[in-house]
């Protein structure tokens, strides 16, 4: 029997629900709905732990992880979080020391993304469950499709970290001790980009979290857009190609095919490039500018003046 | 290894939270967020298969009654549902087929249960597990603390049909072909008394919804308002005990130490009971009045002019 992908059980789910004919909603990074002239934006989160966690990760990792995904949908949109519910599907058996840290790995969570948890529901299950649901208020919303001619596209970060990060933890390749580590924190402790994306607000034309892969995000962007998305520059550093070298991985795989980044991409108008790096810096992180938007379809990537389809493929969870 | 209850992981992960020192939120029916002078209320539920589905209960009525729970416990706050986003974790082995009959109990749901799915969230899981959350906004809030001397205890329907139906169901029971049928339903396709909760709002003093059991109700309404309650007359039919008086089931516990029922256990000042059954005649309800509020703790029975202090048990899920 074929199995199904997260593409399909969401277009089926879709097809029934009258969602169908707002159909920006489950496919956006987060959903909406207006009250008043505010917009309340709502995203949820479920981790599994079967199929989410590498067996290295603690119980504390994955409480905070569960969190992670839902702060960064929200911070690329712009949303502050205001409210935080946890739904616990806990396994039989589950000792009291192993609820008292995940219960940690919460109280952490909301320390380092702001979200505040304000109730739950606890189930048992035969997996450990972590369903995490988090409303955010907004007064305007980052869009998918606001691209313009000219734009720059730009990375909160640099990607292959975590597929390499995915590699070590399963012993599949080879590292030196100082990348090892880093490399397996993006997977184990996945930061997100949230002081970033509540400035970018009012600095971008559109922006996405890169959590599906890079090549995936680039193409929503530019389809939504419906504009071309050139790129000349990978959004990497040396070590990350180095370990591509030493491993003999496809760069442009390893940085465009990856997933779980948690990196915000974005389009901003040339002229707000300066304050969109000052923003940066404030907050920490190294933005990459990767290339540009024309008129057109597609992602390209640039390479010795030809261009070249980038591959429409990434990361997903029910293939 | 001793398992833990419920309360027990509520308890450690409250330990570790903030949300220790706001502790009505986890420990009510709905978590709430003040935004001016509105309130938005939240509310989630985990649907497991494996330990919420009886066997014969169909894929798409699972869908339906992940839905019921949020949208009770919402109901009997007084509030009316604004959006709902959907969790799914999708065992392996589900087709396409299963998918779509999901759906279909989405769409049934929505309808039945005026919410508006707009987003979600799936992922691959060993169980089916269904995630509900709904949020609604409100100017004001039911609470669980407001009963006064003298106000009458009510409940929005008859008790012991979820008891009885789940007994049936795992054939445990023997029952008539027509009782059979009905309280069967009543654990397969549950209802809320939606209209008759947000109809309520006005005319209450404190209400809560029965799901945990009516005798865990009793009490949590007891101790949140410090009054003592006592129940005259137990909210039940007489086809219920003679279905109890067949299989030799002793009625008090069938009644009060039931779950799942979804009924409203609320109390009312006396002078309002007129436009409470009014309310409940147009939301085709029907009204039990169980008793009454007065100085002192505890929920006792009135049974031969004697107080019998009913027992403090109920549904348990985790035990």
């Amino acid at each position: 029997m074929k199995r199904l992908s997260e593409k399909q059980v969401i277009d089926q789910i879709y097809k029934a629900l009258s969602i169908m004919k707002k159909r920006t909603l489950w496919n956006d990074d987060i959903s909406t709905v207006k009250i008043g002239n505010k917009i309340l934006a709502f995203k949820c989160d479920m981790f599994v732990r079967s199929t989410d966690a590498p067996k290295q990760m603690k119980v504390w990792q994955m409480a905070r992880k569960s969190i992670v995904s839902c702060a960064s949908d929200l911070a690329c949109k712009g949303v502050k979080p205001l409210a935080s519910l946890i739904s616990l599907g806990i396994p039989r058996n589950f000792t009291q020391k192993d609820v008292a840290e995940l219960a940690r790995g919460f109280r952490k969570a909301e320390r380092e993304f702001y979200v505040n948890i304000i109730g739950g529901d606890t189930n048992e299950s035969k997996d450990l469950v972590i369903d995490c649901f988090v409303v955010g208020l907004a007064s305007k919303i980052i869009k998918r499709s606001g691209a313009n001619n000219g734009d720059l596209i730009i990375t909160s970060g640099p990607f292959g970290y975590s597929s390499a990060g995915l590699r070590i933890l399963q012993n599949k390749a080879k590292a030196k001790s100082n990348f090892r580590k880093k490399a397996k924190d993006t997977v184990l402790m996945p930061k997100a980009r949230l002081e970033f994306g509540w400035g970018l607000v009012n600095y971008v034309t559109s922006a996405m979290d890169s959590s599906d892969g890079l090549a995936i995000t680039l193409y929503e962007l530019s389809e939504q857009s419906k504009k071309k998305f050139i790129i000349d520059s990978l959004p990497t550093t040396d070590e990350v190609k180095e370990f591509a070298k030493i491993n003999r991985y496809d760069i442009h795989r390893l940085v465009l095919q990856g997933g779980e980044e948690y990196e915000i991409v974005a389009t901003i108008p040339k002229r707000n490039l300066k304050k969109v790096l000052s923003l940066a810096r404030k907050s920490k992180c190294r933005v990459f500018v990767i290339g540009h938007v024309e008129t057109g379809r597609g992602v390209f990537m640039k390479r010795n003046k030809k261009q070249e389809r980038i591959e429409k493929r990434g990361w997903e969870h029910l293939v």
